[in-house]
């Protein structure tokens, strides 16, 4: 009976109108009904990822992209450099080690941005690095790095760069190809309003010929593979036919309401997010906020497990804690994709109460009123 | 309006009570709520597989799980068997040929099935052999390969059997412990009556021992993060949340009745199968025909993908056409999941008036006919 509210970044709540259709009856994948239905949500992908590349699709989860492009573009032995600035950029190092590439990593605190400077300079001593990994909106700490700094940095190089936009692609603005993004990388349960099981890459013509290059050994990674079944529209194994069947709902959605408003919107709750959090006396963590999801240290005196445990437990709202170092130091909200501004108040109200009954001094309606005054302004 | 019926071996149909618990809202994974589902599938699955090995889970097609057990079983350089009897068996050979693998291949005709005398005298000729790779029921031609004997074969040295049961897992008879499968590997769209989208493998203690040998690199396909996440029941990335709720629900389905009478109906409906075609006067495909897809051999005169086109066109009645070579030489006609008898006769009707459109001489009635007869003694 208990009313349950996602406001976690990952999976995000599925409209209604998207998780029934993953409840329809399965059709079959090899018919022109399901190849007019993979065509036109491949052509949707590049609105959503502002692109003329080409966007594959993969039956897993968004690790297994990141891994598509590590092995497709890459062989044994040879330079990569790995920006990173949390748990996700962390990933990138432990996925390059495991193919035996010489990974250099330019690491910050949790909770600061990457540098675009760093990377340039790194590019600049170490000329045989051939792919820049780094993270768009890394979710562990709520920052957002400067991909379009970045781009330019890279697109001025040899390299190629590729980037991790899983939780911000389809909430934050990433402009793929005006930024010289050669691969953006994203999953399906975040901004795309999806269930988690379907990952998604992008990738230049100039990643292209690292493509062809590359000899780390892949098989169901294989970009050729997903590049030969855009043409034919059959995919080389069966796909994940009902998440692929939602998939479409939601980008017909979001082309409804335009990307743009997509981003406005998602920008506005972040506003609204940081006013209430430090109405709640919460300091905002991290040096340059995302836009999809609210990271604030949790106060003195409170342990950031139980603001979490009593959310879910008393309200039915589910937010995320730290991960690693982070754990318990600090509480995210997310605000991204099917999460609306009602949801938010909600979230905020009831953060209210959990932290009071914590013996945090709060001023019941202060962080409600607070986000109220943004979203009144927007 | 035009209703469908799915014949075809994968995807099958899926029960409206499984499908629609994919459309529930989504709940986050790492809470009390889906660690209890995720522990009760994993349980589950072990009673569908008959053993008492762990079973791992992965988000990705079946081909993902069968590459997970080249990447997690060998090192480059090393030496591995693969026994092939069709497309799928072949699939083997291409997967451990990307890894380096030192592969031997004991190949034969389509329709025919692997030989466990050739695969004794293969791995006595050569003991540095580490894996044997073969298939359950080759769903590219139909047949069943006699999974005991190669077991027992298998059992008997050093080297690890593994087994694609794709496709024939949880409709054919299949005792991965008494029978000494190593590793079974298995996906979500067949017997298992769910979306595409999920993959399974078993692994015995005898396999784990390669498992920490292993030196091929893996990172999403590591079967050590899947172990360590069947203790904290906190899966390494984040998990097809919406299909792995479903599968509990098709698991309930498949205990409730018993795995013992799946596997005696399919039995039932494939004898049902082979009566009705060989009643209109086609010639049944394969030396030994599986239990959970039929395979006959188009007539002569008749064009085999004209049989599939019309049957889907004028009466939505899906099943598969050959592959590779057999294309346009066989017709398939899958029975297994949530396929019943009536559907069986359904699919036959139709055939029978599609052959007749095609000029085919039949007694119409005749392979229902026969059908229903088998479907009575049973």
């Amino acid at each position: 009976m208990k009313k349950q509210y996602l406001l976690t970044p990952g999976p995000t709540p599925i409209p209604p109108q998207v998780a029934l259709k993953e409840a329809l009856p399965i059709i079959h994948h090899r018919t022109a009904e399901f190849s007019a239905i993979f065509a036109d949500v491949c052509e949707g992908l590049k609105y959503i990822f502002q692109t003329k590349n080409d966007v594959f699709m993969m039956a897993s989860s968004g690790t297994g992209a990141m891994e598509s492009s590590v092995v497709n573009l890459l062989s044994a032995g040879e330079s990569a450099l790995v920006a990173s600035c949390g748990n996700f950029g962390e990933r990138w190092t432990k996925l390059l080690e495991a193919y035996g590439v010489k990974t250099t990593v330019i690491s910050v605190e949790w909770g600061k941005v990457v540098s675009p400077e760093a990377i340039a300079a790194a590019l600049k001593a170490d000329p045989s690095i051939k792919v820049v990994y780094t993270t768009f909106t890394e979710t562990s700490t709520g920052v957002t790095n400067d991909i379009a700094a970045i781009g330019k940095v890279v697109d001025a190089t040899s390299a190629v760069l590729v980037v991790d936009a899983i939780s911000g692609l389809g909430g934050e603005k990433l402009l793929t190809d005006e930024w010289h993004v050669d691969v953006v990388v994203s999953g399906s349960q975040k901004g795309l309003m999806l269930a988690p099981g379907l990952a998604f890459v992008s990738v230049s013509a100039k990643a292209w010929k690292y493509v062809e290059a590359a000899k780390l050994p892949r098989f169901y990674w294989d970009w050729r593979k997903m590049k030969k079944s855009l043409a034919t529209q059959e995919t080389p194994f069966t796909p994940a036919i009902t998440l692929i069947i939602s998939l479409q709902e939601a980008i017909r959605m979001i082309r409804e309401k335009g990307i743009e408003n997509v981003w406005k919107d998602c920008s506005v709750l972040a506003k609204a997010a940081r006013a209430g959090m430090q109405a709640l006396g919460l300091e905002l963590f991290g040096d340059n906020p995302c836009e999809v999801v609210t990271s604030a240290r949790v106060p003195a005196g409170v342990e950031g497990g139980k603001i979490v445990k009593l959310l879910r437990e008393e309200y039915g709202i589910s937010i995320a804690g730290g991960q690693g170092a982070l754990k318990g130091k600090i509480i995210r909200f997310a605000h991204m994709g099917y999460i609306g501004k009602a949801d938010l108040l909600v979230g905020f109200a009831c953060l209210e109460m959990v932290l009071a009954k914590l013996g945090h001094k709060v001023t019941k309606g202060a962080g409600v009123a607070a986000a109220e005054e943004i979203l009144l302004q927007n």
